[in-house]
């Protein structure tokens, strides 16, 4: 198998003047590396999932917004910055759920606000900076969290996962998957079990497909399957990913993980969350405030099937996302350390500056 | 669309000396009957879930038998018997986990045995009678478990289901499905929710199908959205067939039904196991003894999928069943009535003759 770990999610090709994407829609079976220079590209990208993952989308748009900056021919300021905060809400629009979208927009188009004073080049160029600058910190990062959640498992231990919250969701090592890929660098085993994550499947292509990249001992799972992988005694803890995690500690995250967290709870497996601050809301007092996605009905009935497998006029249910709630939650790793309830206080001490 | 209700299952085409089954591996996208001649097909179509669900491939199997009976060319009573033994035993190794496919074989062949002053046409004609009143007796007990489910529902209410213990897993009506389909009969409406069921979409394509075709208001989620659609409060009881019942109320179901089980306890919806008292096995004391077939990896990587959907050479868990504790089952519900916790003492009463 070809080492996943050497290609990049995404990156700027600075020569190019393109976004460089690993086509996430195309894995395991085709490595295949998108150029993608327009803002249109760019968002249609983040919405078919070519590039997918809060902090991966975050600066995916972020590489977005200075081309697009880039592409700007003006000198006067107010032009510059309505054309650019177009360009920001038209990327925003792509996926409503993930703070680190707008989070990592709000970031650059602060960086332009900031001084009036500077020339139109001079302001792409802190664009440009500022987007290299959310990048590697995301790496940090992604190692940060990697580390704490390597004090939560031993060596040889059982985890159980869901969705991909792992390098190819990040720019290196992952959220939920740093601590395996920070313990591979370090020689430890651990026995993965990747939840397939339906409808999208990003557990069965893109989690397995890390993972025993990284030479980890990986198992593939149906979402169905994992009471009877915890009833088994096989899983020490759960790692999910996060896409927001809200003021009182709710985390919202791929469909299908509040169940996998009312599974590990009844089994008594601790349940935990894995994110950079950047994903944690102190806007939202609780998971009820976030928006949940909704997506096409295909997406379940037809997409990845060679046959229709659903009869035709079916009515289908598709949120893209659930909300666990705090209760179920051990820990909240993230860069800064790990939140244990109560998250209303640990979350604030964590978020201080 | 074409309506299910007016096909059957499976039934003897005695004209023909076939069994005849709706393909299930097809729907919902081509309706096909199949003829079944010989033991080889016959135990072919059960594993391949050709026919499928456990009331099924126990008529199927005791059609079957009969079929095997018919074609044996001897007047030799030992001889007989012996035959007809090897081909019940081949027909009972077709799925380990469903108590009603030995069920069926043995009461077949005790038919055979009670009686060794007959002629081997005169026990052939027994077996026919008996795979007949197999058949018919299956319809009688669905529709009194349909009668006795409805008793715990209302006209509008939600109903979750997994995997498809309706009609199609049945000579009519179902076991699960039987209260929604017995209401229809009555003009009643009910929401009902299909997990798809992976690995094999039992769900997605056949609960659907025969739900739609009975004109019922039916929702496809994938397995890991019933969590959401529970606390989205849509659901007001889960109905789900059963495998095999051990003498404490452990239920084995199709993979991910317990699961659906702890779900339902976190939510506080009442889950009712539904299913014949001859799914009920007082020989097993508890689900521990239950064996669990575990089936190939391809369903998991390949099934139903044009492309592959996972990295080549990944471990897969593929089991095809799971055990639901006593514990997180709010009723037991037969064609002899519903038993209640604790269900060492309800089930006895149940299973008096």
């Amino acid at each position: 198998m070809n080492n996943i770990l050497t290609y990049e999610t995404v990156s700027l090709d600075e020569k190019d003047n393109s976004l460089l994407i690993l086509d996430q829609t195309r894995l395991p079976n085709e490595i295949i590396t998108l150029h993608l220079r327009d803002t249109d590209e760019i968002r249609q990208a983040i919405y078919t999932l070519q590039v997918r993952g809060a902090p991966a989308i975050g600066i995916a748009a972020a590489f977005g917004l200075y081309l697009a900056a880039k592409n700007i021919r003006t000198d006067d300021y107010s032009e510059f910055m309505a054309r650019l905060h177009k360009a920001k809400e038209y990327l925003n629009s792509s996926r409503p759920t993930a703070v680190n979208l707008s989070w990592a927009l709000n970031r650059m188009e602060n960086i332009a606000l900031t001084d009036n004073s500077k020339s139109i080049p001079e302001i792409v160029e802190l664009l440009r900076r500022e987007s290299i600058a959310i990048k590697s910190e995301d790496t940090q990062m992604c190692r940060k969290i990697g580390e704490w959640g390597l004090t939560l498992i031993h060596d040889g231990d059982g985890i159980l996962t869901h969705c991909n919250a792992g390098q190819l969701a990040t720019s290196k090592y992952g959220t939920a998957l740093a601590p395996i890929h920070l313990g591979r660098e370090r020689g430890m085993n651990f026995r993965v079990f990747c939840d397939e994550t339906r409808p999208l499947l990003q557990g069965a292509r893109l989690s397995t497909f890390e993972l025993m990249a990284d030479g980890v001992d990986t198992t593939l799972i149906c979402d169905n399957m994992a009471s009877q992988v915890m009833k088994n005694g096989w899983v020490n803890a759960v790692f999910v990913g996060c896409d927001r995690v809200a003021a009182n500690g709710d985390a919202c995250n791929k469909i299908g993980t509040s169940g996998v967290a009312i599974l590990a709870k009844y089994y008594g497996i601790p349940f935990y969350v894995l994110g950079p601050t950047s994903t944690i809301d102190m806007s939202i007092a609780s998971g009820n405030d976030i928006v949940i996605e909704q997506r096409e009905e295909k997406e379940v009935t037809e997409m990845w099937y060679s046959r229709r497998m659903a009869p035709e006029g079916v009515k289908v249910y598709n949120p893209a996302f659930d909300v666990t709630p705090h209760e179920l939650i051990a820990g909240i790793v993230t860069d800064k350390g790990i939140a244990r309830p109560p998250y209303t206080e640990s979350l604030k001490r964590i978020m201080l500056p």
